[in-house]
């Protein structure tokens, strides 16, 4: 037995409320090195003669990755209280794992312990999160539905745009094709940044307070929230909170008055000048000096900020924030900001921007959600650049499930690329058929997906600059790929109506072959399983027969046909970059 | 290369701050596994020609325990971002470990991040806690200063305490032997409950507001306070917000009135008693129907107990707060908690009970500390039962200190004993030379020391029931065990007198010999190195020398004298159950 290899320590993702009379329990070991877990449990208040009374429980093999089994058990304890040990055998040599370590008996260990099972602490993200698909508007680009008003644009609608383009697109544009977005099948849009900002992106704000007059005013945004909700979507605004942008009157104050401005405090000031001739140092996001990085911990700066953030809820009655930088800003701050937001509106969505493993932000006191890069990254990988492997693919994603608690994977924000990254079609090397496949894993996947507008009319984009990766939305329907937009409309309709792709963040792959390319995982809720193949490959690939296909109703998705009972049909032959999914019920 | 036995995981204590300026990076590996590590490091916005620039520093192997071996590494980043991967190689094969797993080139990975280093996030005991020792009281027990006010007297002082016995002890009698307190080295005192409450030990407080009446009034309480901090003592009081009394008035009025009290929802009422003749049924603390649990999520008990925290802080100056089973209240109640006491007074020092690993309540938002019962356990264990080991012993520890950050075992809260456990001499079987060493083993280690009143002097003390625990101080110096007051006393001022056994939480375990009892350790700070080693076994043990020992100024800290350099006399034999403690000065 590889005893260093055995790792559990509660809270985080190894112990944790899933709801608020449920806990799960995970243990991880090297893979294929354990042959039972056993979970001894019992109250900590529970003794009799000199002993804690104990019961015995087997815990799952669920699910493998590259170097490890995950153990997991779902328990609900009868008086909130838990506390337990693991008994671990690998067939030669059995070991109970407890606080202490390994020992042969538990009362010579200590007991890990859930001390109290307090619903207030339950990570809570709104219900409806796991049923929303999103689609991300860069306000800029996707459609001028008011030429008039603009001032500012320098270019032509769909020009391959430059660092400091301006092309027109506003609030009325949106609203023009909300029936569009309604139809495609979106029930929520995350909107980059639409304060006052003087570049394109917006991430430089000037005022929290003010709409972008490119953009419209107050009242074109309250049109457009209420469009969108009359329409059965949602509204996410983003929040700009690590830095301001140069222009902000606070800095512009700092930089005129230096150390006796009001605000001197309101950034990270290095220096303000002393030696004639200087400048101002501070500190700024990513060394971008047009973006100075704010002083969340300044109570001031913190209560102007979560006065904006309760502004736009409570006047425009938005539905989340998603929250740029999120991570170089304090802990103390997303606490507080959390608990004003909500208090504002009882089911906001909160989605950090963080590309790395998230854990610390997502316990139920911080954030609902991240923007699940790591997922991006495992399906360019994979489908797009062909440079991993579908074992290496399926590892990825085992992994990063058992990163976090369940009830945290079924509301990931999940992407195929967004603002931030070059166009998902132009990574799959213009290869439709590639971003088909995308597509299928992206709607197919645990969590809310989410698509960078234009992706599913086929836009493209790449480059040195972010600024490529922004083109303006194509309307001309003969310029948009009606075939693929066609697959995702049916993509999320097969998402929507199926319960199996949403309820919960569980995924087992099936199937993964580096040879051939085919990947084939099932998801599963109550009677049914939704088993989805795909091939990643060169060469055809025939998919193997589940075993027990003969009794169960099965029925193709994608064709919304019913597959006879016969093995020629249901022992299909993939096509390279083809794939199947298909719902089986028992 | 065991890759399943390499552990990291950023934040909690594996990637912390230590200070505003200060990272510390960990990584776990199976023991003797790894030849070397190596941190390879940048900051995530310096890039050149497509690639993150980065650095390499070589990590050290500080400290092994059972399994693994620990590696460490402080650094400074430059502009508070941090982003690693670890290189490892066991003489044999090299990877590179980031939070993708194992890949040979680092740009297949992912770096792992400590995104932005926030001085408001970091870990903030207060200071003056690492040089206190403490002195646990329970008041009832300790000195009875005003025999005339007591009305509930049922025994004589010195009598073999039952539960439900009353001796007398209050303030005055605190109030008069805070000069025995201070020349002992004492520099805070903890007191269990002191609100008013029906049992002798008061965790079932009827009115959080008032002094219980046995042991004075708020006036006698403020000069107790005004005595304390007179002589340089520290006051910590005893929170018991899991649960009340079951004769606080709230919990009396749901009794009374039912689902229609004002305070139905104070308390976590299971049923009303709607069936004619039922009682209301409620949850309780360790099913103890004296000690309905209170409901601490809702906003209005909330407010009362935070209140009730602020108020003896504000009005009486205390400087503690130690949380009564801390672990089964809402860690968005300890949230608030420590801004409220915080906000009264900046360096208020809130532990709590936890028995467990408390990492969750540890990481700046909630505790500076807990109660170290697991020290408690390895001390009692090997000094006073000899069930465990040298060895064992020794990974006990150092499992222990590397559970938590550095700065947070600074802090920690040390005990030999207390309420809840039987009187440290009488696990000892009564053997005062072992006591000895267990006392020396608490003034040497990392953390804040607490003496259990009477434990210096030989109080005894077991049995089936905890009053048993709660024996009353002797003050008959006769009856004292003067020899063994001394010996606490000059182990204090060792202590107090040299910053290596304060200012860190790092412990080096020098030699652990399982055969002859014979345990050796050392701490150190800047050029002084103070090395401690004890013979628990039953016969006499050769301590060896240290090979560089010519080179060096040695001192017996415990005879106060110089050791001439001869290896005769470095090179000593210790007696059983005797110890000896040197400090090296470079």
């Amino acid at each position: 037995m590889i005893k260093e290899a055995i790792y559990h320590r509660p809270k985080n993702s190894y112990a944790y409320a899933y709801d608020a009379n449920t806990l799960h329990i995970r243990l991880r070991s090297k893979k294929d090195d354990l042959t039972d877990v056993e979970l001894i449990h019992g109250d900590p208040y529970r003794w009799a003669e000199g002993h804690m009374l104990s019961d015995k429980l087997p815990m799952a093999k669920m699910t493998s990755d590259e170097l490890f089994d995950y153990w997991f058990i779902a328990i609900s304890p009868e008086n909130n209280r838990f506390v337990y040990q693991f008994e671990v055998t690998d067939g030669n040599e059995t070991w109970v794992m407890g606080e202490m370590g390994f020992t042969q008996d538990l009362e010579d260990n200590r007991f890990f312990r859930f001390p109290y099972l307090n619903a207030i602490d339950v990570f809570d993200a709104p219900a409806w999160v796991k049923d929303t698909v999103w689609y991300q508007i860069f306000p800029e680009r996707f459609a001028n539905g008011n030429p008039e008003r603009k001032t500012n644009t320098n270019g032509v609608w769909g020009d391959v745009p430059k660092p400091d383009s301006f092309f027109g697109g506003d609030f009325e544009g949106i609203i023009q094709h909300l029936d569009y977005l309604a139809e495609l099948g979106i029930s929520g849009i995350y909107m980059t940044p639409i304060f006052e900002a003087p570049t394109n992106h917006k991430y430089d704000t000037i005022d929290y307070m003010k709409i972008d007059p490119q953009f419209g005013d107050k009242e074109t945004f309250r049109q457009l929230v209420k469009a969108c909700h009359e329409r059965g979507i949602r509204v996410m605004l983003d929040a700009v909170f690590n830095h301001s942008g140069y222009g902000f009157a606070p800095f512009q104050d700092v930089l005129k008055n230096g150390a006796s401005s009001r605000y001197a405090d309101w950034f990270h000031m290095i220096g303000f000048g002393e030696e004639e001739g200087d400048h101002p140092a501070y500190e700024s996001f990513a060394f971008t000096d047009n973006m100075p990085k704010l002083k969340t911990s300044n109570p001031e700066v913190k209560e102007y900020l979560l006065g904006v953030a309760k502004y736009w809820i409570e006047e425009f009655d938005i539905d989340g924030w998603r929250l740029d930088v999120a991570n170089e800003v304090d802990h103390k701050f997303w606490r507080e900001f959390r608990n004003t937001v909500r208090a504002a509106k009882d089911d906001v969505y909160i989605i950090a921007e963080i590309w790395n493993d998230a854990m610390p932000w997502l316990q139920g006191d911080q954030f609902d959600s991240v923007m699940n890069y790591p997922f991006t990254e495992a399906v360019i990988d994979f489908i797009a650049k062909g440079k991993i492997g579908a074992t290496r693919f399926g590892n990825l994603l085992t992994s990063h499930l058992q990163l976090y608690p369940e009830n945290v994977s079924e509301v990931m924000f999940n992407l195929l690329g967004s603002h931030d990254t070059a166009r998902v079609l132009t990574q799959c090397g213009d290869d439709t058929s590639k971003l088909k496949l995308a597509f299928l894993l992206l709607f197919t996947y645990p969590g809310s997906p989410c698509i960078y507008y234009g992706d599913e009319v086929g836009l493209t984009g790449d480059g040195d600059d972010f600024a490529y990766y922004r083109s303006c939305m194509e309307w001309d329907p003969k310029k948009q790929d009606q075939d693929l937009l066609d697959s995702v409309k049916r993509l999320i309709a097969i998402r929507k109506s199926h319960p199996a792709l949403t309820a919960n963040s569980r995924l087992q792959v099936l199937k993964s072959d580096d040879a051939s390319g085919l990947f084939v995982f099932s998801r599963s809720q109550g009677d049914e399983e939704i088993v989805v193949a795909l091939n990643n490959g060169e060469e055809p690939v025939t998919v193997p027969v589940p075993s027990d296909w003969q009794a169960k109703k099965i029925s193709d998705l994608w064709t919304g046909q019913g597959i006879p009972s016969e093995p020629g049909i249901v022992d299909c032959v993939l096509e390279p970059k083809q794939f199947r999914i298909i719902t089986i019920n028992k």
